[in-house]
């Protein structure tokens, strides 16, 4: 190899979010991509299809044959294990020895809010549980860089809106407290005193506010187990025929809105949706995750008594900073489908609140965070990937 | 046995609190003491010496012989096990049955603030995933009743003096965020709606403020390893010639106050001591466990959705509500041991707010709690327990 791949772990790399980053990921050259996924709410066609996409994709984009380091990044290590494992996470880290993994992309964990009203517990074991697991091998294997997979649901019920990073976090369900715990516990780790001998950690944490879309190629998208629980791949569902048979008169095919209620711009909730894309290319796009994500700074979060080049630790939020209700998302997935939605309103579901918009300057000044891409461009994306995958990765 | 002993679990049972909680617990006849310790912080002595003292103080308060159910209830089933070890904690409950633990009173963590932001992960997985593994055990054993230890330093830097349970948590040290990550645990699987089947947990957590004193007996006391980190235990080391030598004019008796600067009576800062026989009495001083502690009330936190009878969560601060200075405590532990301690004031240390004082009058009201021990008494019994065992148990 001409030059030495970076290995990069990206946890839940098989996931809606985690194979839009392995790809963004793969784009840029520079990374050996890993990931580790239980396909708890994943197939594992969804790195093939990735890893095929990008091979493919660097073939027509030379007019020479592609090098072997070129070929060599497009090819995912994909591990099926648990990170609620210890012993299967250490097993994974010791193939590529110490200092073998460069640094992770910690994206798995469950995430379904009003499920972890019902099973906290298995909430609180799958994402803080795990996440700390994660952080004692990394520890151990000498790997110290991390970018954590948070929400703006830490923020539970925003004083302000457009919400700053520096916003109080007050989350509302067991979901939200276990990403509190976890931004805690890296943050904790970074400005750690330590003993010395250790490097110090550096992370940042990335508060994803709604992802949506999907790869334009129609190839990669969101493929959840079950009835989504998110309301675009939802609509999507529903207009693919997955839900209601296609049929927009079918009493399944109505979509229930929680609440036109709300003092918002047509009474129903509105929140902040950003390609997933446009989410993957704030870590990385043109191979500077180093540069950009864990360049050193002076002005990160860390203790009174930090010094320069100590731990670092610092949380950006990452949305359009644009608000859109649910009917106004209706109105963009009948323009995108053609479907003839019907909306049915009923009572406002509990945890909901009126508005969740980012205020995401931060991301945009410090990590060249930037986010194109229309609701309407996301809309046909994930319509195309419904098209073409009626039945997801499954067919 | 005339009546069955309802079996309680004590984690961290021969530690400081945990052997006065178990003493208060034995006290009632109500209950069969269970202790699981890995003895990190104490030594198996300090159980057997609770089980001697209160088998004597039964004997010698009847005038007929203790009945069989009496003795048995003065007897600790004592377990050295870790409860990071999920499978060993399962195997204890295994021992007593499905629903043959009645309720747990959880007490074990590391509880260092300093440490905690040295080792952050290690604090994490001691408390955090410890607690974890024990309710996931204890919901699978039928076990559904915990108290938790909680502590002030869940507030972080209070808003208001004294301090209300309403107070937002905003802990500042790990340590302080890993109680407020097992409150939300413990309050989640509380209010969770469950899958019908299951009979609802019931829970309190108890917001420690500084437990200090000792039985009066001198036979069961603090017994740190190490440096003492607290205030008083360390005035009684130094009283007591374990630091210093026994005098007063060496190098080493010499206490160190952390700033004189801060806007209290003093300049020192203040704090909310309570007797630790006081503390345990607002678990249980009647064999009322169930009445007070986990009685039905309509008024406790849960789910707006909450009915009668379902599950249950409300915490509560323990302290007398009255602030003494690191100055009066001196002067308190002068009297009490006739030591002529010296001071010496150094810098504010990191994360001392100058106030943390209880407003203790939910417990007194919910709970029946009430503090009636003064300072003189906890130096006075302090020092009886330090003076007596100046090794500790050890010896
Ligand atoms: N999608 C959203 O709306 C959204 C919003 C904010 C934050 N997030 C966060 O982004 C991350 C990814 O979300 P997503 O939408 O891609 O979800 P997803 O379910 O599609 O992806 C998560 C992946 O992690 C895997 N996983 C879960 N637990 C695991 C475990 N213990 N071991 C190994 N693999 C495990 C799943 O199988 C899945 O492939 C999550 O951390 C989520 O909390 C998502
Ligand atoms: N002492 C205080 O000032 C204070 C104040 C507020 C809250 N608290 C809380 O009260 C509780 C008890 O405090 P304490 O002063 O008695 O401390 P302690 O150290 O004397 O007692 C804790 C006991 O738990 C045991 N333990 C720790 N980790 C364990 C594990 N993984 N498995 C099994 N046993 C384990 C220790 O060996 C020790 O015996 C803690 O939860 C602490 O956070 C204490």
């Amino acid at each position: 190899m001409p030059f030495e791949l970076k290995k990069v772990l990206v946890t839940g790399g098989a996931g809606y979010i985690g194979s839009h980053v392995v790809y963004t990921l793969i784009k840029t050259g520079q990374y050996k991509v890993i990931s580790i996924d239980n396909h708890h709410n994943s197939l594992p066609a969804s790195l093939s299809r990735v890893s095929a996409l990008a091979l493919s994709e660097l073939k027509s984009s030379l007019n020479r044959d592609p090098t072997e380091s070129e070929v060599e990044s497009t090819k995912i290590d994909a591990h099926t294990a648990d990170l609620t494992s210890s012993s299967s996470v250490n097993q994974i880290f010791s193939l590529y020895g110490q200092g073998g993994i460069w640094g992770v992309v910690h994206i798995a964990a469950f995430k379904a809010v009003g499920e972890s009203t019902q099973i906290p517990l298995t909430y609180y074991a799958n994402n803080v549980s795990a996440t700390l697991s994660l952080l004692q091998v990394m520890t151990q294997w000498g790997c110290r860089r991390i970018v954590y997979s948070s929400s703006a649901t830490v923020y539970g019920t925003p004083p302000e809106i457009p919400i700053k990073e520096t916003t109080r976090r007050e989350p509302e369900s067991p979901y939200g407290k276990t990403k509190v715990a976890c931004e805690w516990m890296i943050e904790d780790l970074c400005t750690s005193t330590m003993d010395g001998k250790s490097v110090p950690f550096q992370a940042i944490s990335l508060r994803y506010f709604n992802p949506a879309g999907a790869h334009p190629s129609g190839l990669v998208g969101e493929d959840p187990k079950g009835r989504p629980g998110n309301l675009l791949p939802l609509l999507a569902h529903i207009a693919v025929g997955r839900i209601g048979n296609g049929d927009p008169a079918n009493e399944k095919s109505i979509l229930k809105v929680f609440g036109d209620d709300y003092p918002t711009v047509d009474g129903t909730c509105v929140r902040d949706y950003l390609h997933v894309l446009d989410l993957a290319g704030a870590l990385d796009e043109e191979g500077k995750l180093n540069e950009r994500v864990f360049k050193s700074r002076t002005d990160i979060v860390g203790g009174k008594d930090r010094r320069p080049g100590d731990a670092k630790f610092k949380a950006y939020n990452l949305g359009k900073g644009i608000g859109v209700s649910v009917l106004e998302i209706v109105e963009a997935m009948k323009k995108a489908t053609g479907f003839q939605f019907r909306t049915e309103v009923i009572g406002r579901r509990a945890g909901d609140v009126p508005y969740l918009i980012a205020e995401p300057t931060l991301a945009q000044t410090e990590l060249g965070f930037s986010a194109p891409r229309t609701l309407d461009v996301m809309c046909a994306d994930l319509w195309r990937w419904q098209k073409a995958n009626p039945q997801g990765y499954d067919a």
